[in-house]
């Protein structure tokens, strides 16, 4: 017998959008772990703040946020043995993660490194998709729409092929990159149907026009929803 | 004041993959609606009937499985007006959706006739896309890959330009469209690389190799995911 490391999905930032699933074994851990800046506050471990019973160990996975060095692989490879020491003393491990584990989570650089020698489970969250569609009140795909989810470090060139045709977009992670998506965008003429929404679900929610973005200030949890034909339900 | 309708993402089917706030709205509101077959028994209102807590009304919207008939607009029409009455009465209306209201969700047609006159939150629930990758065991996407989410129906050379470069691909609905869907992916060369899983996170989940699912009884709560590099986290 040793221990399961469960990767759960604690949602998009409101503390009430984690599941019931994610909670129970969340609270009856006796191990937590979750990514944090090199100094300061986890998001993920302070969405579930409220929720955490107390007396549990924590691991923190402190990780430098400059661009050159993500991810950084040592830093993985440090925490994964500290994790897997607590599976083989059989105590379970729950590894929080914003949003949904599997959807551009870092998650994924822990499960490569303990699936193979450990027992994983991974609990599916609200993921950024679709509670920002719900925040815009904006329905992201009906009938036979396709969705094409976009991140924007990718280059400009690729960025506007994907979205010539496409239905439905979602551009994920725009951050520094946001002035080059703008750009595209206006280009493929869909300024119109873009929206823009920021930390959605969390008190410090935003939702602006895209030209009212300052492209110096834009947080990497914001999100652009394209909807070619402007509304998916008609 | 009137009342307040809630499209309730009520997950992919595990009850306890409900969210904590979909279940407090869920549990307070007068009056649920949900959508079910023509007989028998709705699936989104089983998955949370252990749930209810009772003496709720309830709004069962009835809705034809017969694909030419599909989307009812009469129909929607008809539980637009009823759920309309029961807002305007200044009671709540949770409106219960398999996994999330604005993924692909019949919710849509009553979000488009409820919205104008009516208040309308979504609450996000965890999408069939990130609870199949998770009961998969397989990592959607990670770092830069672009999602193509693909809704079975669409014409074979549709699907076949569409898998063409894509990094990850989920196709959506296959139900009596697997035959064709199958085939393009063992054209494209990337039938090594799907993984294909039905009725996800519930009891009855499976999870199969394409090549042993037999065509003639897929359900319409099936999915299937491709990635071109295999693992989405290498």
């Amino acid at each position: 017998m040793t221990g399961t490391a469960y990767g759960i999905g604690v949602g998009p930032g409101d503390p009430e959008l984690i599941t019931l699933k994610g909670l129970r074994l969340l609270q009856s851990a006796p191990v937590i772990a979750y990514p944090a800046p090199q100094t300061g506050d986890s998001l993920a471990r302070a969405i579930v703040a409220g929720h955490l019973p107390g007396g549990q160990r924590e691991i923190a996975i402190r990780m430098p946020m400059v661009a050159e060095r993500f991810p950084a692989q040592d830093i993985y490879d440090r925490a994964a043995v500290e994790i897997g020491a607590e599976l083989r003393a059989q105590r379970d491990v729950a590894i929080l993660c914003e949003g949904d584990p599997f959807f551009y989570g870092s998650f994924m650089y822990l499960f490569g490194r303990l699936a193979e020698a450990h027992k994983v489970e991974v609990v599916p969250g609200v993921s950024s998709l679709t509670a920002c569609a719900a925040a815009l009140g904006a329905p992201l795909v009906a009938r036979n729409d396709i969705l094409t989810v976009l991140p924007a470090p990718l280059p400009a060139e690729e960025l506007r092929r994907r979205l010539d045709g496409a239905d439905a977009v979602a551009i994920v992670k725009p951050g520094r990159h946001f002035a080059k998506v703008r750009q595209v965008l206006a280009d493929a003429g869909l300024a119109g149907d873009a929206r823009y929404i920021e930390r959605a679900t969390m008190d410090t929610q935003r939702i602006l026009p895209l030209d009212a973005v300052d492209e110096d200030s834009v947080p990497y949890f914001s999100m652009i929803l394209v909807h070619r034909r402007g509304e998916a339900w008609r």
